[in-house]
């Protein structure tokens, strides 16, 4: 394959076709089990309730290496459905929801190392089996980092007792994807229940990015890869208000380590914005370099067609190529495309 | 005065110089009073505490008529400051404490008609009352419209207990500012308490605009004109994502009456984001027509520079004077500049 044709998709789901049953010691857990539902579908249970219906392309290698041939995605970042991350369910059952995840992802990166790099979880309600678990999925289970919910039941992701996590993160080289989570905004909602994704997403993630310059997490840790998904939301909107606060208010100037701009250019953002105005404000806030090709595969609000959102933008041959793979490559740890 | 030489602010607040004391007969309402503090200024008393020190910019029409010829503002539209408008009060105190700030803001108004413009406040928390008070502050106040919150103490602006507001306002031909209060998304902010205006007041208003959008409010009302203080915050943002939804996921179609892009051009935006590259998104997304100068005058966010923000964008004369002025005065129902 030339290196102009890879497409890496960073931003696509796993939801595993079962899960064991609840081993626990604790009562109402939210544990997920999976249930029959119409042909090539399963219904994802929480509480006795169908949370989401999901097609075997949640679970299936093969179906899924078809899908990326007729869309030309030449790899697949595989995170589990946000949900999954249970970052609300009591620490040691969220450790073992996490490594069920975790060896459910690095088993389909097995089947097919070429096509699939795997993104796993950690229970970050307890900052310290985090860290235990991240040490395992990156050094014995091969994958290349993990997907993080935009806030840990209520805590915000700039928030010093996280710290650690970030740290262990950074120090090891892991690859870093937030995602929207319960998100914030929720009340001020009217209509369809699929707004929460559409509308609350955006500002729930731009938060989750702005916590993370705001507390100087990304200040003080150079090294550290992070993807914000979604577009990094309304970050971009957030950055212009936040250098004015910089620049005009004491209290916002004594807490950032420098232009919140320049420390918002060490985050990645992936390109599902689904607007070709919008993407290229992302390349002017975030960098040429930082902006990664990302569907939220195989979910209803997919963008179906990441090649011809790049190639709408009409940019030259190498910032196309560097938004097709060459980013993702290296906020991965990847060899270059 | 030459018509391009106009430069409306539609997004300047007042603070009274003094309240009356409370006189209603409820417990523990959070009645705002005045205290003395350093030369200039004031504090603003609510249950006990010191809310926020404000300057005698606040309630001097002398004070800031030297500030408007100082920044060549021609026309200054006063609001309350949003803290004031006290959707969380028992009905009839609302009422009692918006009937005395549209009083305040109509006697600033009648001293200096060729300057100001007035928006008043109306108790929300019961809508009767709220179109009783809107009458009274129309037809025999002459203020232009009202500032009305982002959520009525938790009530989303597009739930349809609020309806009968806006057909009133709709009908008389009333304009509306929005102005962000008590936002969504606190609990992610990791930094001082400054970052509540910074960072969470864009994504309340921005949800609050999208709830008139997904509600059908605008779809039902073409008359209503109402604007979005704060540029709208992320609703430019999330426009692109709700018509990916429109068009992809037959729930979101099914709630909307047409094309979220279409809907969101009769909105107003004031073109407070502090960026000209944020100012011309808004161009695109609300259109020419639709953007107005303003400031947030005199709060310590504010722009500083009206006239030099439009002239940044470097746009033909007739946008300019547009932008400067004559989208204002449609909105207002004011004589062409």
């Amino acid at each position: 394959m030339a290196a102009e044709d890879a497409l890496i998709d960073v931003h696509t789901h796993v939801v595993p076709q079962d899960f064991p049953a609840y081993a626990g010691r604790h009562a109402a857990v939210p544990w997920p089990s999976m249930a029959p539902a119409q042909a090539c579908h399963r219904h994802v249970m929480v509480s006795g309730k169908v949370y989401r219906t999901v097609s075997h392309q949640c679970w299936d290698c093969a179906v899924r290496r078809d899908d990326m041939q007729r869309r030309g995605v030449t790899r697949q970042v595989l995170s589990p459905m946000p949900e999954l991350l249970s970052p609300w369910m009591p620490a040691e059952d969220g450790r073992t929801i996490c490594r069920y995840l975790n060896e459910v992802i690095a088993a389909m990166v097995a089947e097919s190392p070429a096509q699939f790099t795997g993104l796993g979880a950690v229970p970050l309600q307890d900052v310290a089996l985090a860290i235990e678990v991240l040490d395992e999925l990156l050094h014995r289970q091969g994958l290349a980092g993990v997907e993080i919910p935009s806030h840990v039941d209520g805590v915000a992701l700039g928030d010093a007792r996280l710290k650690p996590f970030f740290e262990a993160a950074a120090s090891w080289g892991a690859a870093v994807f937030v995602h929207p989570l319960r998100p914030t905004g929720m009340e001020r909602l009217v209509g369809p229940a699929a707004l929460e994704q559409v509308l609350a997403f955006p500002g729930e993630i731009g938060l989750a990015g702005a916590s993370l310059i705001s507390s100087g997490r990304l200040a003080e840790l150079p090294e550290l890869r992070i993807a914000l998904s979604h577009g990094g939301g309304s970050l971009a909107m957030l950055l212009p208000r936040l250098r004015h606060a910089w620049r005009s208010m004491a209290p916002v100037r004594e807490a950032l380590a420098g232009d919140p701009f320049e420390l918002a250019r060490r985050l990645y953002v992936d390109d599902l914005v689904y607007d070709s105005a919008t993407l290229r404000r992302l390349l002017e806030v975030f960098g040429g370099d930082r902006v990664m090709a990302g569907t939220d595969y195989p979910f209803v609000i997919m963008d179906e067609d990441p090649a011809g959102s790049i190639d709408a933008l009409d940019v030259d041959p190498g910032l196309r190529q560097a938004l097709r793979a060459g980013n993702a490559s290296r906020w991965l740890g990847l060899a270059p495309p």
